[in-house]
C-alpha cells in the first residue's frame, strides 16, 4: 500500500498548541483571500492562447530549476529529466523523466519543493498517495488525464485559484501581443506585464549587441546616441505601461548606482557600444542606469525593482551544453550601503518614487536593508527571494527586518515563479509563515492579536497591491 | 471605547509553559535589581538643573530618532514632527507632533520602540489606554500634568529608576561642569562621564579642525606637535576621570588600529593637521589613535569602548537641511581579526587592559568577535547594540556569542539612550531577553536552573559594575 | 553536600512536549548505531602501543584548546594549566591545574565544553558530582584510578565507544608506522589516516623548506623540478590509500583555486622554491595545488576536504612562547563563489570526483554552500566546523543549508577532534540536534515521521560512510 498523502490543516505552524492556535485564527482570516502576484515568470501565452497543459514531466519537472538542480546535484543527468539544451529539446520519454523524479524524491525532504509538490499534488489534482518509485506511473496518468480536461486550462486554472492579479516579466523587445489578445479576448483575467531591460542594458549580457539593433528598430530611435537610447527606453516603458505595467526590474550583479554628467554618460556609452569596455566600465553603465530608471519612474510612476547578486550561469561546462537559465546561479555578497548612495543622493527623499529592494545576501537584513528602508522614503523590502523563498528563510527576513524597518515598509509576498501551478502553494507557504511569525509575537505579548490580525492581512493583501500601485 | 493597554506580566517570555515557568522564576530575582547604566547619552543638564520636562512630543518625540526615522521612511516631514533642522527649532506645534505620531503607531507594530513606548506610557506615566488617533490629546494632556509635578522631574525620576549609576557621554571640549554641579549639589544620585574623543581624533569629522583649536586652548598644550596633541589627551582624561569618568568610547567608521613609529607618527599627524589629508590617511590615523587612546587606558586605567561600522549621516539631503544624527546612520560591513591585529600584538595580553567591542555588522558575532574575546584577555564584547538592540537582535547576540565566548567575555547591558524615560523598560527588556535565553537552556538541561539564576544576576547586575570599573 | 551531576535523557531536546516526543523516538532509534568518526586528530600511537593515559589534567586539559583559551581569555596563564610551551613541557602541577580548571568551570557555563565534559565525567568515569573548587581533588583522583586500568587503556575504550572506523590526520612526511602497527597488531579496531598536506603545499608555512627537503627524502622524487614534486605527492597518497586512508584534507587560508597552464606553473613553482615570493604568490600557489590535489583525486579515488578561513595563530606573543595550535585561530570571511571557479570550471561535473567543503564563516551556509552543494555533482557540505560545533552552531547549519541542498548533499557529522574520550559526546550531541531539528519539521508538518526517522539514521551512519568511501 503506498503511504498516504496528507496535507495538514496546521502545517508550518509552530508546535506549541498556544502559539499554533493563534496562527490558525491569524490564517484561518487570510487564506481566502485572493493571491495578487506582482512578480512572476508565467507566459502569457498560456492565458492568451489557453491551450491545455501537456503532461506532468513538462509541465512540472522540466521547467523547474529547483528541481532538476537538486537531482542532477546528485549525479543525474538533465538531458534524463527532458530539460532542453542547446541543441534542442531532450529526447526524454516524458514518464520515464517522471519516474526519475519519483525515485529520488527523497532528494527534496526537508526542502519547499517537497512543500510546493505537494501541495500541487494533493489540492490542484487530488492525489492522495505520496509520490514515489511505485506510484510514479499513476501520477503520470493522473496528472495527463487532468490536463486534458477544460478545468485545467490555464484560464480556468488562473481563476480557480482566485488570482486578482499576476504579473509577467518581458524584455523590453517583446511586442507585447500576448498581453494584447488577452486584454481583448474580454477574458477577465487581469495579467500584466513589468519592464525587464537587461538585455538592453547590461553590456556583458551575450545578446546585448543584437538586442540594442532590435531595441533601435522597434522603437524608431538612433538608440546609438545617449539621448536616443533613453528616449528608446521612455517608448518602451510608456508601451508597458499600456499593457498594463505598473513596474519595471533590474536584474544587476550588484547594487551599484552612479549619477554621472551628461558628457561623462555620452563618454560612457560610446565605449559601451564600441564593445571595447572594462568589467568596471560595464559596472558603471549598467549603475548609471539605474539611475536613468529612477530618473523615468518619477515621470511614468512605474515601481522599481531592483535584484541584485546573483553570479549568473556559474557552471562553465553546463552553459555550454544547456544555455543560461539553468539552475546554476549562485548568490554572491551584496552590498548596498554605498552602492544605492548616488541613487540616494539624487532621489532618496522624493515619496513620489518607489524602488522595492532584493537580496540573495541575507546578512544584508539586519545590517543594511533594514536601516536603509526604515529611514528613506522611496525603498521598501521586497520578500525573502529565490534560495531565501523558503519557511526558514522567510522566518529570518521578519526576525531579522521587522523590528528596524517594521511591517510597512515591506510589500507582501513575490511568488517570482515560472511553475503556474504551484503559485497558491507559494502564496499559502508565506501566508502560513507569516501567521507563524505573528503568532509568536502575540504569544510573547509583543503584539495584540487584533493588530496582528491586521497585519496578516496587510501583508497577504493590501501590502502588495499598495506597493506595487496595482 | 479606546483599547485597554495592558503590559502583559509574561511579556517576551517564551510561550512554552514549562520554559515560561523557568524564565518567570529567573527575572523575578532580577527584576528590581538596581539599574547599571554604563553607556548612554541622556543630558548631564537635566541632572545638574532638575528643571521639569517640556512636552510629551519635545520629551518623546522630537528628540528619539528610532521614532521619526520610522515616520519619515513613511513620507512623514521632519518638521511636523518637532525635530529641529539647521535653521533653527521646528515650528510644529508639539500637540499637532503628538497626534502625527499617535496617528502611525501602527507602524511600529513589532519594533522594540513600541515595547519601549508602551512600558513608558504605562508604568511611567500610568496610562491605560493604547495611543491611537482618537487617545491622541488624552495622552497629551495627562503627560504634560505629570511632567509639571516634582514627581517627574529628573532627579525624582531617576531615584524612582532605581539608577545605582548612569554614565553619559561627553566630548574631550566639554569642560564638564554639569558633572561639577550634579557633584556639588549634595544629591546623591551617581552621574558619571564618558571621554569620546571622536571630534579631535576623526580629521574628517566637519568640527575637526575648531575643535582641535579648542582642544588646545582649554588644556594649554601645544596641540599642533604629536605630543602636545597626545598630552592634551593625557590631560583631558584625567579631568574626565575625576569627574568619575571609568571609560572612553570611540566611534570609528572601522575598527582598524595601527602600530606606527614615532617618526611615522609625526609625519601623519602633520598631514593631518596641514588638511591636505586622503581618505586612507585619514584612516589611518585614527587607527593610531585607538593604540594611543590604549597605552593611555593602561596607565590610567579607563576601560576602553570601540563602537566601529556606521555611516554616518548616509542621507545627503537630510543632512544638509537638518544636520548630523537624524537617524540616517546605517551599518556597514565590518572586520576586526586583521582590524584589530596591531592593537592586539601590542597589548592583547596585558589583563591591565580592558577593551569593550562592539558591533553592527551581527554576521561578526560568531565569526570573530566571540572567537577573538574567548581567548584575547583584553577583549570583552559589549551588548546587542542600536538597531539589534531589541529583543531578536539580542536573543541573536546570545546564540551566536555564547558557545563560543560564553557569559563571562560578556558586559550585561548598556542602554545607550538619550530617551531617559525609556531607561528601565530598556534593562527591563534585556533582562527578560537575557532570562528567556537562560530559561531554554534550563528547558532543554543545557545549565542548572541555579547555574543559570547566578548567570541573570551577572548579566543584570555584577558583569557591567565589574567591567566598567564602577 | 556537593551538586548531583546529572545527564537529562531528554537534554538538547526542544522543550515542547510534542516536539520532544518526536525528538526522543527518533533519538532513541540512533543513539546506538556505530561511531564514524571520518575526521578527527587522535594520534594513532594510541592505538599502536594502547599504554594508559596519565592523569586528568594531561588527558582532558592540557591538549584542549577549547578549554584553555577560555581560562586564558579571562588571564588564567597557559602555564598553569599544563600547556606546553616552545621551552618544554610545563611544569604546572597536574592536580593544581586540573583545581585551576575546577575552580573556574562557571566559565564554561553555557557552551558544548560543558556538554561535553560532563558526558566524559558521567558516562565514561562513572562520576556523579558537579566539577567545582570542592570537588577538583575527587575527580583528580577517581580519573586517575581510573585510567590506571585496563578498561581506560585506548583499545578497551575504543571498543566500549563503539566506534566502527576512526580517521586520524597525518603529515605527508610521517612514515604512517603507527597506523602500519595496528594493522599488524590483529587488533580489529579501524584506524585510518588522512593524507594532509599543507606543511608541503604552503609556502608560508614555518616549516615548508625543511618540510619539502623531507617529502624529497621519503620520496625519492627531485621536488624541486614540478613534475617531481607533484609525482612525490602521488607515491605519499598512495601510501596513504595503502595504510586506509579514503580521504586527503586542505587547510588553507582562503578557498581560493586555480588552474594555471604548465609552463605558469613552472614558473610559480620556481618562485615559491626561491622563497622570494609574494602573499598573492603564496595564494596563487596553494590554489593551484587544490587544482592538482582534485586532479589526483580522480586518480586515485580519495576525499578530498576543504577547510578554509581561519586566521592561524593570530596572537603574535602567544605564537612566540607557545607555538602553533594553542587556542589563537580566529575565522574571518571567506568566500567560494568566485574561489571555487577555476577547480569547478574543470572538474565541477565530473560525479567521480568528491569535495567535501566546510566553513568557519557561518553567513556563507545559506548564501554560497548550500546553493553550490545543491547544484554541483562534485561538491558536498561538512558538518557545522570547530567554532560552529555546537548546539546552536549545528541548528543554524541545519535552517540554513537543508532547504537549498537538502540533507543528501551532507555527509553527517565529524568530531574533528584529538580529545578521545569526547567522541561519543561529541557524536551524542550531534545525533541529538539533528533529530531536534528533524523533529521540529514532523511537528510542523513538513516532513512524516517515518521519513525523518530515516533521514536521522542517514546523518547518523550512512551518509559519513558513504561520503567518505568507508
Amino acid at each position: 500500500m503506498p503511504k498516504k498523502l496528507v496535507l495538514h490543516a496546521d502545517r508550518l505552524f509552530p508546535a506549541d498548541p498556544a502559539v499554533r492556535a493563534i496562527a490558525r485564527r491569524l490564517y484561518g482570516a487570510v487564506q481566502d483571500l485572493p493571491i495578487i502576484s506582482p512578480h512572476g515568470h508565467t507566459d502569457p501565452a498560456w492565458f492568451a492562447d489557453n491551450e491545455p497543459f501537456g503532461n506532468a514531466a513538462e509541465l512540472l519537472l522540466a521547467p523547474d530549476h529547483y528541481l532538476y538542480r537538486m537531482l542532477y546535484s546528485q549525479g543525474i543527468a538533465l538531458a534524463s529529466l527532458g530539460v532542453p539544451s542547446r541543441k534542442g529539446s531532450s529526447e526524454a520519454n516524458p514518464r520515464e523523466a517522471w519516474r526519475v523524479l519519483a525515485r529520488n524524491f527523497h532528494l527534496f525532504r526537508g526542502t519547499p519543493s517537497a512543500l510546493w509538490l505537494s501541495h500541487v499534488f494533493s489540492v490542484v489534482f487530488g492525489l492522495d498517495v505520496v509520490l514515489e518509485e511505485k506510484t510514479a506511473d499513476h501520477y503520470f496518468d493522473v496528472i495527463g488525464a487532468a490536463l486534458r480536461t477544460e478545468a485545467f486550462r490555464p484560464r480556468a486554472l488562473f481563476e480557480r485559484f482566485n488570482i486578482e492579479v499576476l504579473a509577467t516579466t518581458e524584455s523590453p523587445l517583446d511586442p507585447l501581443l500576448q498581453h494584447r489578445k488577452i486584454r481583448e479576448s474580454g477574458w477577465r483575467g487581469r495579467v500584466v506585464t513589468t519592464y525587464r531591460p537587461d538585455v538592453v542594458i547590461d553590456p556583458e549580457h551575450e545578446q546585448f549587441r543584437g538586442a540594442l539593433a532590435q531595441f533601435g528598430e522597434l522603437t524608431g530611435q538612433d538608440v546609438h546616441s545617449w539621448g536616443g537610447y533613453l528616449n528608446a527606453h521612455r517608448l518602451r516603458r510608456a508601451e508597458f505601461a499600456r499593457a498594463g505595467a505598473t513596474a519595471t526590474d533590474h536584474g544587476h550583479p550588484t547594487a551599484r548606482t552612479a549619477d554621472l554628467g551628461q558628457a561623462e554618460c555620452e563618454r560612457l556609452f560610446a565605449r559601451v557600444l564600441s564593445g571595447r569596455f572594462t568589467p568596471d566600465e560595464a559596472e558603471l553603465f549598467r549603475a548609471q542606469m539605474l539611475l536613468e530608471m529612477a530618473r523615468m519612474s518619477l515621470d511614468d510612476g512605474l515601481v522599481m525593482q531592483i535584484h541584485p547578486g546573483a553570479f549568473r550561469n556559474h557552471n562553465l561546462w553546463l552553459s555550454e551544453q544547456y544555455g543560461r537559465d539553468k539552475g546554476a546561479d549562485v548568490p554572491m555578497p551584496t552590498e548596498y550601503v554605498n552602492a544605492l548612495k548616488p541613487l540616494l543622493d539624487r532621489f532618496g527623499n522624493d515619496a513620489r518614487l518607489s524602488i522595492i529592494l532584493f537580496t540573495l545576501d541575507e546578512t544584508t537584513y539586519s545590517r543594511e536593508l533594514a536601516p536603509l528602508a526604515g529611514h528613506y522614503p522611496v525603498l521598501k523590502l521586497g520578500p525573502a527571494w529565490w534560495f531565501h523563498d523558503s519557511p526558514e528563510g522567510m522566518l529570518r527576513f521578519r526576525e531579522q527586518t521587522t523590528e528596524t524597518a517594521g511591517f510597512y515598509n515591506t510589500v507582501g509576498f513575490n511568488d517570482d515563479t515560472r511553475a503556474f501551478l504551484s503559485i497558491p502553494a507559494r502564496h499559502d507557504v508565506a501566508r502560513r509563515v507569516d501567521c507563524s511569525f505573528l503568532a509568536r509575537l502575540v504569544a510573547e505579548h509583543r503584539l495584540d492579536e487584533d493588530d496582528a490580525a491586521l497585519v496578516a492581512e496587510d501583508l497577504a493583501y493590501r501590502l502588495p497591491k499598495a506597493a506595487y500601485r496595482l
